[in-house]
């Protein structure tokens, strides 16, 4: 099994890329190489087999076709424009998140294997019209260009699977916090640093106020979830393959008191709250509560506290960093 | 008011244009001119304006922004390659439907006017996991290429209008019967076929039983229900710019026995029966009860009667031909 991760710099990509490479197996299959690509070629894990990092824009037809010399039996697409920074960027966002991934398609079809296409798509494919807690059969009303590009691309993943092109799955990510890193130009940057930087000694801005409510999901569990997603039969997911992940709500005051409980109230004295009306506007247009029955019966994984997304960031992020 | 439409050679685009030259108002302004494209030149209606007609392929970029050399105010995109064509032929649909979709929107983005853009999608839309009975708040699940294509442009045109890059209304357009000229690629071609053909005199063929149940409406009220969505103020359409448009649910056997009591017993007996198992593996994906009603609120026509459908193909398209 040679496996693709698109986004391999990411923090969800080099996570997934030392996970398979401490497994050794992707959908039940050992793995014999991997590929990280992403902007700038990615940091590799050490891993029993071996693996390549390169820079490719999935935006650039001929980087993408460079990378398919090699052919994939899987593929994890995470490359993305962000929230924010489509937003900002429409022409940006519409080159990579949209273009870029028919681009990968096409390059994955082109191989004649029928690869698994895991596609990493976002919560932000609700909003406008979706009532308050959103369910399995609610319908996409994206109100940000992100996520009209990803729900876009989610339609053509269930077309190119149905059509025996790529095995596809797409999981709609709830908010992945605590997040390693930089802060970065998603909208949804801060649910991970008002938590990371004042657990490493920082100040960090709250944009919303402590009611807010946040649908998210641990990194680990994300990890584990994308992995579960590529191990499933494709009769699993039938004629739909895009999927609202597993997750949690919780408000921004409820997490801050688990943080506490964890590491101390040291770290909530860090947290300022300037509001940002930019980030609050996308927000509104978001959804903070997801009934995913059909994620739970397809056996992905749900955080039981954030808790854990504390404790799990203390011992996977702030050790190795 | 400058009025372009593609797919202008079509039956729909010349009923409309024909239309718009009759009443020689599109959105309550009066029409300084009309531009046609296809990829053949169409006809052009008589019209007190000017009517300009081009070849124009679509999927090609030179091409399409060769026709906005010009500014137009409303936009009526009807140009697509039919469900089972683009099941037929894979790339044709995405170059046509998906990439000449984006051309055209992009260029209408690069006038700078926000014109109107009255996108025909298509009840193909629904499927797959779709109850029976598709509500307006039930997801897009569709089971063809085309379909998929036309929800990921649906999308496309909700967010473009939603950054203001233009003011966009889909419709997700019933099978229209009865329809003039000669049987297409349509999967639903024998939805007309079968009524135009045996009222002149010839054969036609039924590929399904007579208890199939068809969601209808005839091209007059399309045409009407086209030119009504453009003259909806952008606010009507809130923040998901797709509908399912009215239709009406008969089966094959009523819409025969409504041919019968308009027209008489010979037509019926010009039809035949053999079953087409490509057909109805596409029909099977479609659905054939819809409860538009945003439809209806937003002030959309709904057929009356079958018994319509034939007098007006008998006085609109027998009396032309």
């Amino acid at each position: 099994m040679r496996v693709l991760i698109t986004g391999g710099g990411g923090f969800i990509g080099q996570k997934l890329a030392r996970a398979i490479a401490a497994e050794g197996v992707v959908a039940g299959q050992a793995v014999s190489g991997l590929t990280l690509v992403d902007i700038a070629a990615p940091e590799a894990p050490e891993a029993g087999f071996p693996v390549t990092t390169l820079a490719c824009d999935i935006a650039d037809p001929g980087a993408v076709n460079a990378v398919f010399e090699e052919k994939f039996d899987a593929i994890f697409h995470l490359a993305a424009v962000v929230s924010g920074a489509a937003e900002r960027d429409f022409d940006l966002g519409m080159r990579v998140n949209l273009f870029g991934t028919l681009t990968l398609m096409e390059a994955a079809r082109a191989q004649g294997n029928c690869p698994l296409f895991v596609y990493a798509s976002s919560c932000a494919a609700h909003g406008g019209e979706a009532p308050e807690t959103v369910r399995d059969d609610t319908p996409a009303n994206p109100q940000t260009s992100y996520g009209a590009q990803k729900v876009a691309c989610e339609y053509l993943v269930t077309d190119y699977s149905r059509r025996g092109f790529l095995d596809g799955r797409s999981l709609r990510l709830p908010s992945v916090t605590i997040r390693p890193g930089k802060p970065n130009a998603a909208a949804s940057s801060f649910m991970s640093s008002i938590f990371r930087e004042p657990l490493q000694g920082e100040a960090a801005n709250c944009p919303v106020g402590e009611d807010f409510v946040i649908w998210h999901s641990a990194p680990r569990t994300v990890v584990r979830n994308i992995l579960h997603a590529a191990a499933l039969p494709a009769e699993a997911w039938g004629t739909n393959r895009a999927l609202n992940l597993n997750g949690r709500s919780d408000t921004v005051g409820e997490m801050i008191a688990a943080m506490t409980r964890v590491a101390g109230p040291e770290a909530a004295a860090r947290i300022t709250w300037t509001r940002e009306p930019e980030i609050e506007g996308i927000l509104e247009g978001w959804r903070a509560k997801v009934d995913s029955a059909r994620g739970r019966a397809l056996g992905f994984e749900t955080d039981e506290s954030f808790e854990d997304s504390v404790r799990w960031f203390i011992e996977d992020d702030m050790a190795r960093a």
